[in-house]
């Protein structure tokens, strides 16, 4: 489990959500955040680039989560119940707890392409990295990619789901459905390609 | 099948490629593109927002064809099937004679990361387009996302495959292969999720 201690750099990011929230990201200096919280602009500085990195911060524990979904697999594990492993490890860095402030940061995200673009990238990193871990498993290379890229999918579809306003199941119930609907839907093309 | 009319926007596009390869995307400007083929920077900008358009136009045809697909598919295609069928189609979009011309694209796309993040919107678009598209047909909403979502990372995935410098086979051949990849893969997962 991912422990948030209440320190600068979370009670900045609390801030900044809110206030990016209310006022917009464009409009919200990075010494309006740290004053809002009784913090120098400096201290800002030390613990975040720029404003925009302030909805980032905690995505390398992400990373670590799927990481280690992939090593808690069984050896014998396929590459596809590899991945279903790793996205099964990343739901617990979000419980219950966690969804009013996922919640307000999507919505912000979704006000900017360019944040939108930086969460994209996020996103195919995390894919990238994933993928390389099962490579070192063995994985073979395309299959390493496809597996990873089909977590990730899944991943972002439960996501969206979960934070929905009147979502209530817990993110490792959505992800677990969607990975379901994911193998029955390509179970059900397996029958009759194109060519 | 798309025609590539020899006309201003061609040349233009073909000119950008060779200078953005030779002396990099970020050295060349749009006059320079522009007086290499005899035309002016006033032509250039009739035809593209900016230089970076260059590298992206024609993305309406592709778009296009995935659409095409999705159309071609039989009523009782299920929703994989559809986004099989978009898949297949998108694929005569880049017969052999474009390979060459893919390949440097790529190459100037991967030494710029605004570039790449361009890239990952227009595939993350053409996957939004797509699953549109299937929900018109009656796809419920979360099974349309999840079969354009894979149906897009299946055709990233023949893509990279289809520009390497060995590679002889034709896109059509090489998406067929890693999407009949993806339903082994996920039917190995089929029996045992991790919950």
């Amino acid at each position: 489990m991912v422990r948030w201690e209440p320190g600068a750099a979370e009670r900045l990011q609390k801030a900044a959500l809110e206030l990016f929230a209310t006022r917009g990201f464009e409009q919200t200096t990075a010494m309006e955040i740290a004053e809002s919280v009784g913090l120098t602009e400096r201290t800002f500085f030390r613990h975040f680039s720029d404003k925009r990195e302030v909805l980032f911060h905690g995505q390398q524990l992400l990373v670590d989560a799927f990481l280690a979904g992939v090593d808690a697999a069984p050896p014998d594990a396929s590459p596809m119940e590899i991945a279903a492993s790793a996205l099964h490890s990343a739901t617990t860095f979000f419980p219950a707890e966690r969804r009013a402030h996922s919640r307000l940061r999507q919505s912000i995200i979704d006000q900017n392409p360019a944040l939108q673009e930086r969460e994209r990238h996020k996103l195919a990193s995390i894919a990238t990295t994933v993928a390389d871990a099962l490579r070192r498993r063995g994985v073979e290379d395309m299959t390493a990619t496809l597996a990873a890229e089909s977590g990730a999918t899944v991943f972002a579809i439960a996501f969206t789901q979960w934070i929905r306003e009147d979502e209530q199941r817990s993110f490792a119930d959505i992800a677990a459905e969607v990975l379901r609907e994911l193998l029955s839907l390509t179970a059900t093309a397996s029958a009759k390609l194109p060519r």
